[in-house]
């Protein structure tokens, strides 16, 4: 008998039709021997039109209530998940993530999962029960307090109970089949990946693609836990994410995919002093105000002046802030100019065989100036090349560099609206 | 320094802009100098919509889970009340029943409060702040599961915070001024009441009084909780229950009010063998069935056949089970046959001074016999008057007893729409 854990997005519980279909493939899951536990998201728009609620009752709503009112989401997605099982004959029982076991850090809105102890849920299956769980949510270690995960949460969520329980897999239903070589809305023909090594799954992740989240594919190559991301529309198998490049052979399909990302934002300092520990000043700065940056370019320093100037990219979200931590900091540093540019975009190529294939950045760089893509930023890892260019110019990149390495396939991908959180 | 427990129902708290208008009460009681725990119910419609759910995905939804459901409902409006607060400048914090400590029986639907542990608020309000409760909920002592009260259960979660925070008193918002001699839309000259002893407050709400439910001023009565009945739309003082009618002066006003239900049905069970312990085995049938019966007679026996009619009244809602359940023993108890009456009406007058007041019963019955209202079963007790009569004329039969005992005013009442839970 195995133990399987299945994670649904919003979309696949947005209504009391689609909420009695997932019943019935949770239940057919139960009866074929497996011990079932189901994180689920908050139905649809409910995230939505409960923070339109609270805008209107008060213009910074304290992050602590704003979690304890969005985690009523999950509260009804659950209990109403688990009245459908229950009316198809199969008991089921529903737990806040509280209650799961699931323990955060304080930080409301954006708590990380520190433990799970799941010892209410795991007597819940002992005793044959469909274990249901609110994703996205948790209680906090030190006070006690309700807090959200922030976004991919729910995923997160199922991973972490996953490997709390030692299930056998994680199964995320979404609204597409799996993991793709491109975006396929972009990429008519991009190919659904039936492997993926955490690694490649983590840069694809953190160069933008949308169908898992960095912490949650982070939280699964941490605990080994095997992720089966597929359709919740279909039974077609999906895409499994598991195992190390370490790991696979030589041999193997060098290059996985190619990522876009359009949230970004750039930011250029000028005429900076170029000597020792005043690129780490400019850091600190941006660090101070709670704000990730991601990729980085220091251009040599003209000898004339003896100042050079620094780059770096930001969640769009944090730009303005970032910007006036800067200003302010401008006499400290001594630097001429902040520059911010919105219109960015970073198409990003992964792939564990190009560790040892020089010629891939070459290929790379070919594709985009044959494409007419202008490149402004270059940053690489062991299995990634990222590029920074014009946002106008993003989907051209990514179906060039999708040509190039020859990524596609003749089926046609399927595509479903709607995403979860 | 004074500790204000307040109440607000569902209506109270119905929209956005409501409930920036209870914040506003709110911290007007705070900035005055109290400490305040408030208990709020679901925003207006919000249960019925979360049962329309429920209906959607299961004909039959477990207990459990439908009380999962049902208190996101407590935990939307209560977050956002903490939220409208927290933007008026004042700090409040919102608990759920269970963090508050709300403790219960595991009957789902319909628990019982069997202890409050409020620590946690306790040590929120010794920080200064503003304490908002989840009312209607609570956690199950054994099995701590989620449960809900049953109806009236916010008035009762309020009267049992201000017991176990020894609150000086627990204010009920309601869409009413107060309680009234008589239903104001029945009798447009009825009277608010300035007080009321809580031996009136529970004949009255057991005979159909909607402004507080009973277990709520049996609670209050119990641990001497001053209550205050007051609308949250105005300012006026409403109406304070306290104190015993051992303690009234014999010269107080010797009539309270008018109560009326038809809520009720009336079953007969005709020709039963007239000797010890039917009525028993007759009313052990119901109870067993789980059902409380109400008003009971027994006419005296027709001494030719040595057989007895025996009649009850029950709610309208219990009927069915309750005739299906005589019915099937019907062998064993040995009558005739059982009568089902829906159509019936109850009103009862109310008042500490009819103890000392032999005239009542006789004034009561002249009144209604001159109004041309019959007469089909009387009850009484220390305090109280009721009789069943047609629901045609129980409207009627509430202005003639109103009239009767000069209990109107020449203010008229203000009546407001809509409910609270």
């Amino acid at each position: 008998m195995a133990l399987v854990v299945q994670k649904y997005g919003g979309s696949s519980v947005g209504s009391a039709e689609r909420i009695k279909r997932v019943a019935e493939r949770i239940v057919a899951t139960k009866k074929a021997g497996n011990d079932v536990v189901v994180v689920v998201s908050a139905m649809g728009d409910t995230t939505d039109e409960l923070l339109d609620l609270a805008r209107q009752v008060s213009p910074v709503p304290p992050a602590r209530e704003l979690d304890m009112l969005l985690t009523s989401g999950e509260r009804i997605s659950m209990s109403l998940l688990a009245m459908a099982i229950n009316s198809l004959g199969a008991e089921a029982r529903s737990y806040t993530g509280s209650q799961a076991g699931v323990i955060t850090t304080s930080a409301h809105g954006k708590a990380r999962i520190i433990d799970v102890t799941p010892s209410r849920i795991q007597d819940a299956m002992s005793e044959g029960a469909i274990v249901i769980v609110a994703g996205f949510q948790g209680v906090s270690q030190d006070s006690k307090e309700i807090t959200t995960l922030g976004r991919g949460g729910s995923d997160t969520t199922a991973v972490a109970l996953a490997a709390a329980t030692k299930a056998d897999v994680c199964e995320i239903y979404t609204d597409v089949d799996g993991v793709y070589t491109a975006d396929p809305r972009i990429v008519p023909n991009a190919k659904k990946l039936d492997t993926i090594t955490y690694e490649e799954m983590l840069e694809m992740a953190a160069c933008g693609a949308k169908v898992l989240m960095l912490r949650c594919v982070e939280y699964a190559r941490r605990y080994n836990v095997p992720v089966h991301v597929r359709s919740s529309f279909s039974n077609k198998t999906g895409t499994i994410v598991s195992g190390s490049v370490e790991d696979l052979p030589v041999e193997q399909a060098m290059i996985t995919g190619v990522a876009h990302d359009r949230s970004e934002a750039k930011i250029t300092v000028t005429a900076v002093p170029d000597h020792p520990g005043i690129a780490a000043k400019i850091f600190r700065v941006v660090a101070q105000s709670e704000l990730d940056i991601d990729m980085v370019v220091q251009n040599v320093s003209q000898a004339a002046s003896g100042r050079t100037d620094i780059t770096f990219t930001l969640a769009k979200v944090d730009g303005p802030r970032a910007v006036a931590a800067l200003e302010k900091s401008r006499g400290e540093i001594g630097f001429d100019q902040v520059l911010y540019d919105e219109h960015v975009g970073k198409v990003s190529l992964i792939g564990a065989g190009m560790r040892s294939h020089p010629g891939v950045t070459a290929t790379f760089c070919e594709a985009l100036a044959t494409a007419g893509v202008n490149i402004d930023i270059i940053s690489t890892s062991e299995i990634r090349i990222s590029v920074i260019c014009r946002d106008t110019q993003l989907d051209d990149a990514v179906r060039a560099l999708h040509d190039a390495f020859d990524l596609g396939t003749d089926e046609e991908a399927v595509v479903y609206a709607g995403t979860g959180r």
